[in-house]
């Protein structure tokens, strides 16, 4: 497989959460939900058709493939997995107006087009189908108290995932984040989730083994610190297809993997510098490419990479360890390649 | 009984809502959490202990006082009530960022201080801590499904709350809003919340009869159109420390009922004047205090203390035709009175 190729088994459960998400919508009809269904990509602004859901569907189709490979009823696991992907569309809402954020998967943004108050409603309004779709579960063959167990795992996931963003947040404003705050926030902002979604995938199939919850866990909260590295990679060297500017991260002074890498980095003249412009109150084009310069000197790409590797390597292991068939194994392992150097 | 004073009902349940409320806050220590401490009222803006709990608990109240004419367990119930006082408190901090209020129970709002991206995430996990809150019931001994019920009904309550605020802040730029779409905006925004509290106090007292159930909906729905159109009477007559008038809601451009009153007023120099004022782009003090004028005029607030009577005899009629005993339908009937006439 080509490094960057999107895994298959994404292509394989896309039509059954993107129909799935459509029908979430069904009954609700004020303009609140037009506005989401712009954002979710399926109308334009004008609310006429556009496109199917543009998002990544990763969280949604890993709980979708942990289901699967164990033989999971994927009809009950869909309502899991619905729920993940308006959740983590919630926080991308909300994160636009954070990071004021203008443009998101190439389109404007909620907030850039009918102003912040109603932004920030309509996400509360996604978090909350979210929330009514994996109440759904109900009308469902799963155990009350299995479909108990589910909705606490995502609220609390999605609590976690909330501190993670404010500390992100807070941490713009700081200079000194040592490596271990970092992979502590990353943790909570982006691993919770994943490893949430792989735990959905378990628990709604209706799986409550310690021991393969223990493994898949370890798992899900790999590939999510992955992604975010490899996010955060992205932040500072994606190109302009990411629908990102280059070095952006800088501009924002958000403390990304590499930023901190730079500003602890042993070569004192490098961290100084690092710490100069982030000490400044604005960033400049010219100053953004300065820092990615130095960023570039100090290897702090290599490092992020190398971290990547580092948690792939034992992300493999446990993939060889688990109890599921082999196809399955090879979805997982594509997963973690790809996520490993996405370019988007 | 005075016509201002709060019902003696608010006291008997305060500690206990007060003191569950902390205690759910128990565990989780981030920064987070400290300002939505603050917020509560707990501490100072340094994080320093300060006042108990400073919200109305009109809520919470509501939901425990409907379980103990119930006869229903209070201790299952108070998690309910917690919950639904999280999810009012996150509406608050959303809606000042909204409304670019800066004030909140006469303190700085989250937003003033912290700025918008920390508030609304910090107002986000609250409404979570309220999801785990009624997801917590699990611990006591309430039937699964008819926790499921609670859940659901929780969560599909706050999203009409959402629907509603919405369509308020819709509303700030459109002048043609008739009473109708008025009314359904407040019924949305605020009657929902209001009859899920009353209604979770049945549920959570393990009553699961349509009829008593429809009629203290009833009774929630009218509590909260009520409570709404006095509200919108103090956005306008309220008086400041100076015994003032604030007309904040004029400010705004508030489709409040007293401007739609005016706006749809018979006399058409009057529905004029007013269209005028609320089309600028910004209205000075001086031409607030104008509008005021005018609609003291057109008898705006007596339009509307003259509509929060006619649907308080109707809150009368059911309470007498409640099947509880009769101290607590005093009680029911003390708050109807307090809110058509409360001050603050």
């Amino acid at each position: 497989m080509h490094l960057n190729q999107p895994p298959s088994f994404l292509n394989r459960y896309y039509e059954d959460i993107s129909k799935n998400m459509e029908n979430a919508f069904r009954g609700h009809d004020l303009q609140i939900y037009d506005y989401l269904k712009y954002f979710l990509g399926w109308t334009d602004i004008n609310g006429n058709r556009a496109n199917n859901y543009t998002g990544k569907i990763l969280r949604s189709s890993l709980c979708l493939l942990t289901s699967d490979s164990l033989n999971g009823n994927l009809k009950i696991s869909l309502k899991a997995a619905v729920a993940l992907e308006f959740v983590h569309n919630f926080s991308l809402i909300h994160d636009d107006i954070e990071d004021q954020d203008k443009f998101r998967r190439h389109r404007l943004s909620l907030w850039a087009i009918w102003g912040i108050p109603s932004a920030i409603v309509s996400g509360n309004a996604l978090l909350t189908l979210g929330n009514l779709e994996i109440g759904n579960l109900t009308n469902e063959k799963l155990p009350l108290k299995m479909i108990n167990k589910t909705q606490k795992l995502l609220t609390f996931s999605y609590l976690k995932m909330m501190e993670g963003q404010f500390l992100d947040i807070q941490y713009e404003s700081k200079i000194n984040i040592s490596i271990p705050e970092y992979l502590r926030m990353i943790h909570l902002k982006t691993s919770t989730l994943l490893e949430c979604s792989i735990i959905l995938g378990v628990l709604t199939s209706n799986f409550n083994d310690d021991s393969l919850k223990s493994k898949f866990s370890s798992l899900g909260k790999i590939l999510g610190n992955i992604f975010q590295i490899r996010d955060d990679v992205l932040g500072i060297w994606g190109t302009d297809d990411t629908g990102k500017p280059i070095g952006s991260d800088i501009k924002k002074k958000k403390k990304s993997l590499p930023i901190i890498h730079g500003l602890t980095h042993q070569n004192s003249s490098i961290s100084k510098k690092i710490h100069d412009f982030l000490s400044q109150e604005f960033i400049s084009d010219s100053e953004v490419n300065h820092v990615i310069d130095i960023l570039n000197e100090a290897g702090s790409k290599t490092y992020c990479q190398e971290l990547i590797k580092e948690y792939w390597s034992e992300g493999e292991k446990i993939i060889d360890d688990l109890n599921i068939s082999n196809s399955f194994k090879i979805d997982f392992q594509e997963l973690g390649t790809y996520l490993s150097g996405r370019h988007s």
